[in-house]
């Protein structure tokens, strides 16, 4: 698939809550999951659901997770079992002449799927780069690969991004027409996530810069 | 319950992956939740998770949600089915000497359970007001609240914090002893949310300042 290509959901892809901020195209897709750090991973133990945070990666139309091989939800999810991972970004607190349509400004991605375990080598190490690059781009070539220790201690899943949903909200309130004169105030208080001062680990000789794909990692997220 | 009493997870609440990052303390979980502005809600649909960002208020032990009530999930959770319900806080990106012990230091509470559909006038104001003040402290006296029919519309959910986790990652990255000595930048890039200037809405007339409460809620969250 291209990025061109629109996303074509499933019932349950598709946005029925709000579907005004449904986004359709495969490239808005893309820019919510790249612009993200850590997403919620569901999956279902026991026939109750279990939401854990987790980092992840992406490499065309397919998503990587990974996580230690004794995890219950990784082993759920290595087993078959359907997953849910979500990337939210909260953009902004909406405030609105009513109490009822107060908001968020927000952009969000929904896969849902089956997750397929890597077995491949070279995929595994593709993922796990995807992965590492994605909260830490540069991190890849600077920092110790995984060892064999390391690579049998990890479980590295895909998860293809065919049934997806994006739904993003920006703008001002939606307030009702009634309520339009009302003395109250109204707009947007925009929120981003921003980076401060890298902190060298304590064990780490002084002399040590902070390297460049750092300091760039700073800036991309906003100082 | 206080907040000096231990939190006494059950299996599905107890920490078993990094143990030594779990908190027991149940001022823990009110931190970390009242923190926070949206949380991911899990529940089970046709026998697969979906996952999808909401937002929260608490009071005491019990969690208020809120939605409409013809959102899928809503319904579900308030069929009786068991819910999930998780807030993370990002606070940092955790660069170590080798990719395998890269990392994010964050804040997180997973509430499992069954939520109550809140049928009590009373309780659902505040519940409602729970929500609003989590997201825009001081909205509740300063908007219109909700009419009859705006609360028809809506339904709103508690969810007893009897059984929560609350995991918790903070300091530099945990090298292996036998990476230190490489020549590799190690440390914490720390992230926060903060607010920028407030956007009046375009329909606000031009004189009515930004109020106290927003301009607060922009300092409350660092700006």
């Amino acid at each position: 698939m291209d990025s061109t290509e629109p996303l074509s959901p499933t019932p349950r892809s598709t946005v029925r809550r709000g579907a005004k901020r449904a986004r359709t195209d495969r490239s808005d897709l893309y820019a919510v999951l790249d612009a993200g750090l850590v997403g919620h991973l569901g999956v279902v133990l026991d026939g109750a659901p279990v939401v854990l945070p987790t980092g992840y990666g992406r490499r065309g139309d397919t998503l990587y997770l990974h996580g230690s091989t004794g995890a219950a939800s990784l082993r759920a999810a290595a087993a078959g079992a359907p997953v849910c991972f979500t990337v939210t970004h909260l953009d902004g607190i909406v405030y609105a002449r009513s109490t009822f349509h107060h908001s968020v400004n927000y952009r969000c991605a929904v896969v849902h799927g089956t997750a397929r375990v890597v077995h491949d080598e070279q995929e595994r190490l593709l993922g796990l780069e995807a992965l590492t690059e994605q909260l830490a781009p540069g991190s890849w070539s600077a920092a110790r690969l995984p060892d064999r220790k390391e690579l049998a201690a990890t479980t590295v899943l895909a998860l293809d991004l065919t049934e997806a949903g994006v739904k993003v909200r920006t703008g001002p309130p939606g307030d009702d027409e009634r309520d339009l004169a009302l003395p109250v105030w109204a707009g947007v208080l925009p929120l981003r996530t921003v980076a401060g001062g890298a902190e060298p680990c304590p064990l780490l000789p002084a002399e040590v810069p902070v390297p460049e794909h750092v300091l760039e990692r700073r800036v991309s997220l906003g100082a």
